[in-house]
């Protein structure tokens, strides 16, 4: 579970939490902007690029906090790899819209529900914001290229076509952002397809094996309890206790 | 197994059951009708085309009255996404085919069979369902755009390649609405593979295990039962009552 | 293990097994000279034409024979659909050196080893067999036609890349049989994926499994074994004689 | 375990190990320098080309004194298939960068972790060095071709998209050798997928079992462990203790 919940860092994490979320949307609101709207005026470009660098920088800055307070900061940056990417990398900076599956956390604590059903969440979650920050990273670096991609629906198709491994080629990325954000696209696939299957599986083996219970518990042959168990050292228990009355009593007088 | 029986509402389903799969066969011949044959006269077509929207109404009276006479109308409508999506956008009319999936309900109370072969029973037929609608619904998408799918046989043969996720591209869609069908029959493939993988690991876990108890019954390391755990305390028993009996004689006379 | 023997028709299989053998190469070769060799005689293809009857008819025949033999006919239908399709449809015909898979229950017999390195063999030589009779049957049907499939090499790579689901495009059938055939490549690649995946599941599965008894073994944590539980009978039995023989001594005799 | 560390051939396998991984290095430098650079003078090619037969020399002639050294030389030859068709046919010589893998077996011994751990850090050192090394082979072999691929980039991306079994089709191989490599990348595939999937299978397999277990612990459902029955037989021992305590003290003197 530790990729799930990271308990060191709640603290800080719950602080912030909502006022990241909050500059997470602005970023991705301005970064996003222009990719969708390529017509738009140079002063409105220059400003959201501003809007852009700005909340960059107050991500990373929340990001190397974390990382100083953290008691092992190897493990840290083990565990982050994709904040890493973002911080380090500019083609990596639409993973900050990630940041918004901390609020599943926030569902975690409500609800309540089978750790099936809730890796299954996660993965949903996840699987949707990487198809839509994919699509949009993918749009940035292919507009204007010589590539098949050119309008953010195209972009978005292509996304679902990479993470199910279809791939029918009628678009494919020719620039080299696009083809590592493809790359990121089709491994987040191989996840999906993984977990999807892992689930199935995960509840075949259970109901078969509750099946093969409850035929053992018909024919006695299930396993015996630790509380079968007590019983039986309780009996024993008993069986000394009896003795040992009927001993003193034997001692208190003659038998005959 | 709360998705393949469900048990609150079966008073309701058993007695519309077979009226609704007559009404959705109608709906099916009349909305495939006008998609394979384009040259049929615009009279036809217009009475084709009322049929559809009659049987439409009927089948979505009926979810509305199921949801109204469910307990918990929130969990049914989470349980029933393709019924909602089906009663709500037009796009999604041709899923009333998946009704048909509810004969299988038929055979399931019919013949007996393990888990597995149930669920495999579930997903060919889903799948069948999915390929045959899909098919459908993307030619009727697709038919007068400039996509190269245009026929029903091109139509068959592009589902199949989607939903085993090969995608030579040799046919894909490029309507909106043919790549949200695409997109059902990608994920669709997704859980096919997810299944036939989950029911053969199942299988193989379960005659592995059997195999491995095998030995351990041979070698003496199986786990003791229940049932031996009751012998034991038997025994114990046994040994309790001869020591009362024979206190019972030794207090009541001289043992000389 | 129901679908890797079939003891019911061992006494048959045993004795028309070789000939069979014998007779579905001849039937193979017939069926694929013409087929790679396209500038054959018109003589020399009529032969073949007529050994491949001659042997289908054998082969046919001795399918019958066996349906006749066994004692559930409709069981035994759904245990063979390729015996029954391949006796059918003409276009099924190459599935007939699937027979040869029968030459592994040879191995079978001589050598040893896990479950899983049984199923896993099966699989590798019916994915082998399927992609080489796959691309026989492919190129004879799209032979001729527009498609893009011309030679034996550049079928045998379209079967590669259909049966792993890779799927280029680079090359595709444009025939219906050449489609069907298709379809079986795909069905089998979902089987391959899903067994190597089961296959690897159940080891990690069963390696894990066993760190875990491995921990409790050491921790003391072991369930309680069937000869556990009879070492603590064999221990009451004898407190239980001893009673006894001291019950007997005291009768025997006053204790002083 | 025995596909990841073969102790038979540890001793000869820790003296070669490091000049081995040198000569591998050497070998892949003097192999990919060409493929890279075909600009390269002839007299620099051709020195390349001596500096790649001597490293052969070395490597295969590694392999046959491991042959000869090993008990079971068929064994060896089933288990070491890469390093065979390495030794044998040209197109397979990169395939010697998979000797690398071996240093893993350092981090073996250093690092700890969990089987699963360790599984997925092998598959994932396997599968960048296929794709690297099935990157330089296919462009080696096509290059000059009338194929798509042309450039290492173009090499790698292709490599990418058949290992995941996406294959838009943009990038294909039309040369038999490329055809091989393409092939052996496609299984390489297929073996990730199984292993991610099964991977996430065991780990949600065993969480699941764990959590019926704490419920089992908390209901007294627990499975009577080795430890349980061996109280209860100390329990026994001690009766039959004060029994014969007893019994010797009431045979010693009269109770009265």
């Amino acid at each position: 579970m530790a990729t799930l919940r990271r308990p060191s860092e709640q603290g800080w994490d719950r602080r912030v939490q909502w006022p990241l979320v909050v500059v997470s949307l602005v970023f991705v609101a301005a970064y996003a902007w222009p990719i969708l709207d390529p017509e738009l005026s140079r002063g409105v470009k220059r400003s959201l690029s501003t809007v852009v660098t700005l909340t960059w920088v107050v991500l990373t800055g929340e990001f190397v906090t974390r990382l100083l307070l953290a008691r092992d900061r190897w493990a840290f940056l083990r565990h982050h790899p994709l904040d890493l990417a973002a911080a380090a990398l500019p083609i990596f900076r639409p993973l900050r819209l990630l940041r918004l599956l901390s609020l599943l956390t926030l569902l975690d604590r409500v609800g309540r529900g089978s750790l099936r059903g809730r890796v299954g969440l996660y993965v949903a979650a996840s699987v949707t914001l990487i198809v839509f920050t994919g699509s949009l990273a993918v749009l940035d670096a292919e507009r204007g290229s010589t590539g098949p991609i050119q309008t953010y629906g195209d972009a978005l198709w292509w996304s679902l076509e990479t993470v199910t491994t279809v791939g029918y080629g009628d678009l494919y990325p020719v620039t080299t952002t696009g083809r590592v954000v493809a790359g990121l696209l089709m491994l987040a696939g191989i996840g999906v397809l993984g977990t999807v299957t892992a689930g199935i599986a995960s509840w075949l083996v259970e109901r078969v094996e509750d099946e093969g219970e409850q035929e053992d518990l018909e024919h006695g042959n299930a396993p015996a309890t630790a509380t079968d168990v007590q019983a039986l050292r309780e009996e024993v228990r008993r069986l000394r206790e009896e003795l040992a009355q009927r001993g003193r009593a034997g001692s208190g007088g003659p038998p005959a």
